[in-house]
């Protein structure tokens, strides 16, 4: 028999009134989490940008440290003061991990979806009128990784992300707002080992977002749509084994 | 029908004696947070001052992490030590937005934010007055931003320091000194995007200790204080229009 | 007497089922734990390969704070989705302190011991398979330590993290994944003092991992198997003085 | 009338045994957190040494940040570990302070202060005699602060840290682990502004520690002792101001 729906991300299912909540709640965070990553990185990148290194395989550990703080700290404080309000998946891909592992229902799932993309189309947007000089927090492959390589990076760094936002926040039976910590740590550390090699998408939002604001779709832009898809399924799938081996009646007995 | 003045902030609003108290908090908290911030910021500006830079432009990673954490980690265990005593805004923009959403009377937002002011330019003098060489931690324009640019941001970055507030401080309804953690990294994110463009106010009461201390102030010092004070209103909207769409029963019906 | 064999890392200890479990438990986090950090060593030791420092001996502090928060983070993100599943040992020397202190059967101790190596294999092949060039995650010695030093380092180090876990995670009568916390912060700390003298090791599994990934074994490749076990029996030594000095009877009479 | 000596600190005060406990954790303790400070700086300034600056007056914000990680996670780490056993001062300027606000008796305060002394000289000798090169952990003052200013940085910096000591591990009424964020986070913010001015002692121990290590007394060693005894009273008249002012009546309206 398959567990019910969660109501921690379904509050009030059937009424437009609740979903409206749940959207605005989701935009503002997608909103303040997104646009404080695009201008920590609009302002790491800027020296990076202005002079031509002779080191561009360099990896630059205060930079990366830098922008994994802004994404990071920006997803946790939106998860902090959203929590109540919205599903905080803040991301189409843990959306729709969310949905796989029934936590949220088909008509939520699309509404969180499109609410995810256009509020990162807004923050970027934002963060391109604001800062002086072109866009330079899109994502590029970097450090000689190829297509194949970025898009299984992008499958397991989302796949990691998505395990995560399960195990934390939708297996506890209680909404609990200190799931804020794992999830902005996994999300810390999967930026620092993938800034340096393709930008560090694992949110297709991101990707679009920071694609649209500087009018410039790499020809490799599927990898952020594909991998990170693909990451929540393998995610989904490793919550599914535990529930086919009872892993609820295992935790009860303990 | 409003909701009432929110007790956390404003207990024994009648008595000169708990005014007194709560001055004395905030005096020391507000001291704590700003000279921890003024030291850290002098210390990292100090190579940088000695040596002219080639590269003016460029964003420093290392240094602005290190004046983040300053800032950030002062506020931190100004918050957990103070938070008993005093409403712990440490800033006359938080301040005023708690009045905005009911979270203070008048007379204490007066009180708080004169005493602000006074603690940071107290803090600015003794930083100035301990450390050797002129002053290094004032607020300028950089990387190329406009007034305008970074009028805006300091627009942005306190509504987001004040929603963060909003949400997990004035919310709850018990007093809990764990919101200093959501608080402190809302403040450390605004600091490491803002601080190449325009050294991060979002606090007027910081903003004026520091050029004080310096004795000198930019054409542009306005913006210090018209950008963090617009934020709050802006922050006290989205909280009104949440109170307006019935937040707290949704919350209650959870 | 002695104490009882802990029920926090031995759940249902006469089943096979269980004991599938705790492995499928403890294989994702490794591998989650070791592929995060070995992903992050790559990418910020990729520039340092590239071009030949004039300058070998210097720390690169920036280099060693970006893998130290790959590690920790990646260690403090397994323990807080799987700490209701598994051991969260994720490392053969911290399994072998939780046997001599009582947390753990002898079974479950050889189950969870080559789990965690085969998972660090795993995460090792996968890293080396995905990223570009040739693998920079192995351990080696630097700085003009000496292998006896390097030794003794392993060995205190491995003892600082056991205690840790011990006091905070097999102490306290109750399951509570916020001991990631601390076992986070002190694999942190171990990491920014030794990963310039011999790369940090402290765990035989990731020691194993990262030179089979190599297919090179140093001739000193012993001290990570050494020190680390020699460091859980020093770790245990000190709880074992605790309980013959009843401490337990001291806390309670608190 | 004055408030009962605190039980968290002095527990069974009137037996040896009990005396014996408290100073065996409290041993432990600083000494994992003082050998993980010395071996992060050890580490952090083994290349700073080894090449001639020319910007000696630069204040290096990776290293600054490197080392204060070091002491703060340590210091996190130990009192996590050890909160249970003893009063966890680690710092005799701290065990000062809580006996001056009735949190010790006389007794213990000077047991746990010559505990404090031996524990920072083994953690010396040990770090001095696993690192490969001279010693490098030593407090020298620097960027051209006079010995005066930086006798005041010491007395400010250890009234922060006795300041957050007590209003979070005293004024509690049960004993609480989670007491260590706030105090690991004001030892960091002490480390990152003082670092490059004086070194950071704020702590006489840590002081002696390494300069017994080092076989070297500067001429300015009695700051090291001046500055942090008399930051102790500082926080101590502050607490003592809030009795005065019957803050406990205060908080119990509330």
């Amino acid at each position: 028999v398959l567990p019910d729906v969660h109501s921690r991300y379904d509050i009030g299912r059937n009424c437009w009134r609740n979903h409206f909540l749940a959207m605005y709640g989701e935009f503002c965070g997608t909103f303040i989490f997104l646009s404080t990553g695009y201008f920590t990185a609009q302002s790491a990148n800027h020296g990076w940008m202005m002079k031509e290194y002779d080191d561009k395989f360099d990896s630059h550990p205060a930079r990366i440290l830098m922008i994994a703080f802004g994404f990071s700290m920006g997803l946790m404080v939106s998860i902090f003061s959203f929590c109540d309000l919205c599903p905080c998946a803040f991301n189409p891909a843990v959306a729709f991990a969310l949905f796989l592992v029934r936590g949220m229902s088909f008509v939520r799932l699309v509404l969180i979806f499109i609410t995810n993309i256009v509020a990162a189309m807004a923050a970027a947007g934002l963060v391109s009128a604001m800062t002086p000089g072109k866009v330079a927090f899109d994502l590029t492959i970097g450090l000689g990784a190829s297509r194949t390589r970025a898009n299984f990076m992008e499958m397991f760094g989302t796949a990691y992300l998505c395990i995560v936002v399960i195990m934390c926040a939708r297996e506890p039976r209680r909404t609990n707002k200190w799931c804020a910590l794992p999830i902005g740590f996994v999300l810390f550390a999967m930026h620092i080992w993938m800034l340096a090699y393709d930008g560090c998408g694992i949110n297709p939002a991101r990707a679009l977002g920071s694609a649209v604001a500087k009018r410039y779709f790499p020809h490799y832009h599927w990898i952020y749509w594909i991998g990170p898809l693909s990451g929540s399924i393998f995610a989904a799938l490793l919550w599914w084994i535990l529930q086919w081996l009872d892993y609820t009646k295992y935790i009860e007995a303990e």
